[in-house]
């Protein structure tokens, strides 16, 4: 059985349990501003045989030595963008080794933390928030922080890319069991307009308008309100509400 | 601000990156018998003071060098339960400082790989099987494992009977948002019976049998068969199978 001795001759080079290796975890907050689902990411800056430059990253730290990962999301958030109390939910690790095959991410870790590196494991927290669209850009806690379009992020640190893509199904995958967490990135009132667009930024792709008005009319739990937009150019659109009482009798 | 202050003095004490730990995964095999959930558990012997005693873990290990998670929970469930090439969904980390609060399960693991252990992060992954109610226990790999009830699988090592709360968790998920995770546990030809008692034992609670007959006929994609039971002490009832292309067109 050659291809069996292979395999056990491959493990005893390599089948040492890791050692220098780190845990850290990740926060991917999402908000739609009325047209865009955009994801909170920080300035990273990078210096390099005298030059400076940067780019972006999600909010993230490795984990301290008194600490539990679910706790560390929560100072994470709050250190770095200010965020306190968010619910966040744990939706994957990452811990491929390619996660940290850019010499710069390693380099730039090093630096910071002033340890060796070999891999480094993240958990990744989802968070959703209602933004207003013109609150795209913030400091806290010495960082710029920046509303970026999820799906044209640009090129970010590490693996942040996939850990984003990876988010992103996860919001599908919820919104599919549970249409809850659409109401959790919309403003407390809202268009049929914009409940629209947020439906066709998670699922990537646009939407017939009449199916759409269809199943508008079957969500009992969104109710018209007596209130219109102001200050627009064209036909003032109807608000709508979250009835979240409503909601939960067609859960049941 | 003496609340921030003593914030700030609690963390110069503990801010130091996590150094000696150590990444592992740990599989959770589930498969349905025609009556019980259970989940594939593995014999591990503890040594101490002379005595040996035992009790019950889920296969698992620590994550090699070279390895990513994946690979690693493919390869437990090989080396450990003789399981190839599974169909496994990682579906949660566990991290916390409590995993190793019980000596036992350190000294244990420090013996077992001969390193300090002071945290084990484990990327926990679950995988759904047919199991017949005959195969309830096996070796593989120089391991005795068993196919234990999920509800009742008696004090685990570390925190595995967490890890199985929140698989079945997944599970329950994952069969409401799709169906099709049911029949991954059922046999190729099932009954009524069975299919009911599956989604007892996964939502934990009686199905009224009204209700689900109404429910199984708007189940289009399960196709009554011209077979019946054989050898049974009741009346034979009727076999079913599962159509995926019926299905499929369903979820269009």
């Amino acid at each position: 059985m050659h291809c069996i001795n292979q395999n056990k001759i491959q493990m005893t080079d390599h089948n040492t349990p890791l050692a220098h290796h780190h845990i850290s975890v990740d926060c991917v907050v999402v908000g739609f501003d009325g047209e865009q689902l955009k994801v909170l990411l920080l300035k990273r800056i990078i210096k390099e045989d005298g030059n400076e430059y940067h780019d972006m990253k999600l909010p993230g730290s490795l984990i301290y030595q008194d600490e539990d990962p679910d706790s560390a999301a929560q100072r994470v958030l709050e250190e770095q963008a200010g965020l306190k109390r968010m619910t966040l939910e744990q939706f994957k690790a990452f811990g491929s080794r390619d996660r940290t095959k850019n010499i710069k991410d390693v380099q730039w870790l090093e630096r910071a933390i002033k340890m060796k590196v070999d891999r480094i494991v993240t958990i990744a927290y989802l968070s959703l928030v209602k933004i207003s669209s013109s609150n795209t850009a913030f400091t806290a806690g010495g960082n710029e922080l920046r509303w970026i379009p999820i799906d044209n992020p640009g090129e970010l640190a590490f693996d942040h890319n996939i850990i984003i893509n990876e988010a992103l199904k996860r919001i599908r995958q919820s919104v599919s069991t549970d249409p809850i967490y659409l109401f959790q990135l919309l403003p407390h009132k809202f268009t049929a307009l914009q409940l629209r667009t947020l439906f066709e930024r998670i699922y990537g792709k646009a939407l017939d308008v009449r199916n759409f008005q269809k199943k508008l009319k079957q969500m009992t739990y969104v109710v018209p309100l007596d209130e219109y937009e102001k200050n627009v150019a064209h036909r003032a659109a109807r608000y709508y509400r979250f009835d979240k009482v409503e909601y939960n009798k067609t859960r049941r």
